[in-house]
């Protein structure tokens, strides 16, 4: 019994994972993906195009420096950027390498685990924008009403 | 022009929206939709089976009432669901249904917007789900490499 490692232990149980329960990991891992920053970065080193949103969705994997994640996801603070992406690294959706040049330079890239969610996180990003004018009118019927 | 409503300006307008734009509007309703129980809403609301993982996905809408909801997100403060669902309904995801019985009973179900977003919402959670056990591996290393 003491040779089996963790994860041995874990497929051993089989275990059945179930968000609707508040114990668990699934949830808390859900809630770490429910993040507009895990979005818009799962979607932003997913394809070349995926700054463009009116361009092609190949999903082709995307290898992005530090410098560039910051510059595109518009408005991110580099802690929250830091911690993001040391998150997403951690959890094996990301992976990280440093060249040393001078100054270092540090890139990141989806990993397959990553790659497996991002057509989700592409999709949720462009149903915001897709649907936006839908849930500006209906916030317009919804506050008229209420007043 | 003082004739054209909100949405007809909108419209005419033909706004481009981007959510990597830390001002667009899109942004905010994808820092919206990125939420947990949001997730976990629009999941149970989906199906008749919506809270069975292993079950069957037809994705048929369901009406619930809150205290359904209440009981299959386990661990959601009231306050919380309150207020999550209150926005759903504002943004137009939800149709609330009050019918005066004695004690009144409130019902809630997808719209066909929310429906449009469910089947994300329900991915999102089963890849959660899927993977726990590859993210924990994962974890796993990552920790025992920086010790």
């Amino acid at each position: 019994m003491a040779t089996l490692t963790a994860a041995q232990q874990r497929a051993q149980a089989k275990v059945e994972y179930d968000a609707f329960v508040a114990a668990c990991p699934s949830r808390r891992l859900l809630d770490r993906i429910s993040d507009k920053w895990v979005t818009l970065i799962l979607a932003a080193l997913g394809s070349d195009s995926a700054h463009q949103p009116g361009a092609g969705c190949d999903g082709e994997p995307r290898v992005m420096r530090y410098s560039e994640l910051q510059r595109l996801l518009a408005g991110v603070s580099q802690k929250m950027l830091t911690q993001t992406l040391r998150s997403l690294e951690r959890d094996g959706l990301v992976s990280r390498t440093v060249v040393p040049t001078v100054p270092v330079t540090v890139s990141y890239e989806l990993t397959d685990l990553g790659l497996s969610l991002h057509e989700m996180m592409r999709g949720l990003k462009a149903w915001a924008e897709t649907h936006m004018d839908d849930v500006l009118a209906h916030r317009e019927t919804y506050d008229t009403r209420g007043a």
